[in-house]
């Protein structure tokens, strides 16, 4: 299950918490949490879209750009939120309270995004990395293997990818195994391996061209 | 002036000057810019956000928020492109030549993105990080100091701050001197000062108060 994150220091904890409406209630407090959730949106940014990058070796721009907005976005980060319990733990105003606050999804992103910006100061980049690489990828598995959650690769080596992620857990590795012609009429020939099984093989006069026949093949014979 | 980061390996620094357009002219070249771009917008966002987090502490999230997306859009980015040269370096089809691809700001903006993805996978963050730091303060603080582009604060602290940036190129200091009255009717006393010189005091019921008085009591004092 998420479990929250190790604070050396409990008051950034405790800041990443504190909604706007708890401070205007409590004029002891000196600062509310929407700096934190500004540097925490920003970190999310950058290794959310690192790990993409190294995950999913076959997306494009493109797909990489909306797998990340779907995982950063307040539906999903208010949902970390909800396991983490941070609803029962945010200090809010008499008013917010009322307002069924704590179930608010636009709170609970903000408390999140805060949280993960207060643990970065508490911790470092390292801490908040491996926190983030526990968190995410079986969320981005499992967009990636649901295209009917509005994410569609219609590219065959993504295609390939959401197939094995959803049944080995898995990414296709693809290998180049040969290369024959002179240099303006090359021919590569690749193979593409899941959990070690050779499924295809294709060839092109670019490597790129010759993974994506190899990757074109094993859907075949997939019936894919 | 501006000078391009030192690569280990100049492969990568010329595989973020590949555009699209120069692959499909040239079988042989395996892959584009694209992704590296995707890398470098992700860490652009994480290190200008931190940037500015830090060096702007009188800012709320909705004018950090502005202001970052001020620094990191196309225009912006486009013209450090032009200012290190990439332009020049940019490896494109000969339809792209042909169509000004190398005054194009889009590929210039690309490309600077995409030379930020591949230094930090030269490099590593601290590398990037300092280049960040040399490239985009001037840029951060002309855009504070001049609220016509578009971004104004409102907020007196901001306004202050403006001023003594544009000034001084120093922000200004907050000190609270004094605190007076039981719990539930405290009264703090807050200085500002700029390049340690006093330019005004104020009193409130937080401390935020307190120096939001103070600015004001400074803008007063200076006629702003």
């Amino acid at each position: 299950m998420l479990s929250l994150p190790d604070f050396t220091d409990p008051s950034l904890f405790s800041l990443a918490l504190t909604h706007r409406s708890y401070v205007n209630e409590h004029p002891e407090i000196p600062e509310h949490n929407e700096r934190l959730e500004f540097l925490g949106d920003a970190i999310l940014a950058f290794l959310v879209g690192e790990l993409l990058y190294q995950r999913y070796r076959e997306m494009n721009e493109a797909e990489l750009t909306r797998l990340r907005a779907n995982l950063v976005e307040e539906a999903q980060l208010s949902k970390f939120a909800v396991e983490l319990g941070l609803g029962e733990l945010l200090r809010l105003g008499k008013g917010a309270i009322k307002d069924n606050g704590r179930s608010n999804p636009a709170l609970l992103c903000d408390a999140f995004e805060a949280m993960i910006g207060a643990y970065y100061l508490d911790s470092g980049l390292e801490a908040v990395r491996a926190y983030v690489h526990a968190l995410f990828p079986p969320v981005a598995d499992r967009f990636v293997s649901t295209p009917a959650r509005g994410i569609s690769f219609v590219d065959p080596k993504n295609r390939l990818q959401q197939w094995a992620l959803e049944r080995f857990a898995r990414n296709p590795e693809y290998v180049i195994v040969g290369e024959s012609g002179p240099d303006h009429a090359k021919e590569f020939t690749a193979q593409v391996r899941i959990n070690n099984t050779l499924y295809g093989t294709g060839t092109g006069k670019r490597k790129q061209d010759a993974t994506k026949a190899a990757a074109e093949d094993a859907l075949r014979r997939l019936d894919l």
